[in-house]
């Protein structure tokens, strides 16, 4: 690696308080602030999902909406004067999967990117697999897919922590 | 706050021996110790789960049942010669969602209490948002409802722990 | 216990490198490896991650297939200068159910024999707890046996592990 930057992933469940930590962390840089988003509203209750994380996270950021083509996304934005926070991984499998993309290849595509990114980057992503196996295949693959690039990210990533019940466990760095 | 009491939050899995835990802190603060359970016995199993947990927690408790009045349940016990273990939080949601109640409200009449009760409170609750995404909406909102209010009194608790195989790690205090 | 061996537990969610952490610690002792698996190849999904997991661990070990026996099967190699990879509990729990077999007598046997082993004995097991309340009897029951069995070997074992993101995180030891 030959990295000038930082990278950061945040995990934990649902409602665990995840993304306002990240968000804590961000300001905490003192760095211009990117917010790459994820998500897409498939449905009202998504939209308002969307609508309510804007909401917390208050004004100051570049937000970019960015489903899919993530690393090309990071990649324009890239600058040692930046934090950009990514929320959230499991979203972007997500999309992955529904548009039937090959995810290794985009897995190592944003891997590459953050072995030498100059910019502080924080990933947040749903820790998925902690409940009993699901019924369904797919539910299956996506826990896989999740659980992989945890690792590979984790792998490669400066400090990683655990968010429960709005409090950090750091389990690296 | 102008709490002269002390709480306690102590979140886990299912069977994570997370009860166990929380009654041995009560029984080591040589405190008075009051039982307040939220869980109703809609069917055999559900009564069966509840025998067993007083079966294990043994003598010496004065025990309330309150489904859906905790904050005004814990209010009339309120001393500083008591423990109280509340057990469990998420099945007070579960029990508030049922009766159509206001859970924003709910809470925030819980979180005033906590923030200056001259009790020992312990709060016992299940940790659900680490797993797939549940199918059906209710449960997305009841894991979402749950996510918050374990922020919320994490933030204001003076010791939150995180049970696993019977294990407490420390994540505040 | 008058054990002159090692006990230790490795817990962690679907795809968390949790097995491949435990195949490290193996590794490790320098001792002679021998994999317990308790998986059964029901199908081709099954069976393509049995031999994913193969393949991950590499040469040097060996094999045995132990979806009931479990006990038994590790009093025959029971020795010092072992090291017994079980890979995993929530497996042989999953059989045990299958078969209606009487669990807690099998998990009896399996603690009476962790207490006294010879062997370094690592087991690894899915943590299935943390996610909503299952639908369905068989689910709920499996997580109440599941989660029972890993405290009561928590409570035996020399080390606890909980792996998240490939990342080990030291509970007991």
């Amino acid at each position: 690696m030959t990295r000038s930057g930082r990278v950061v992933l945040v995990l934990g469940g649902a409602r665990s308080g995840k993304s306002s930590f990240a968000e804590k962390l961000s300001g905490e840089t003192g760095l211009n602030r990117h917010y790459v988003a994820t998500g897409r509203a498939f449905d009202a209750e998504m939209e308002e999902r969307i609508l309510r994380h804007q909401d917390d996270r208050g004004t100051g950021w570049i937000t970019h909406e960015t489903p899919l083509n993530l690393t090309a996304n990071l990649r324009s934005i890239d600058s040692d004067d930046v934090v950009i926070l990514v929320d959230c991984l499991t979203l972007w499998v997500t999309n992955l999967m529904m548009a039937e993309a090959d995810i290794s290849s985009a897995s190592e595509g944003l891997l590459s990117y953050l072995r030498d990114t100059a910019s502080t980057v924080i990933l947040v992503s749903n820790e998925v697999g902690l409940g009993i196996v699901p019924d369904n295949r797919m539910a299956r693959d996506f826990r896989d897919h999740a659980g992989r690039l945890h690792q590979a990210i984790a792998a490669v990533a400066d400090d990683v922590f655990f968010v429960a019940a709005g409090l950090p466990l750091k389990m690296k760095g």
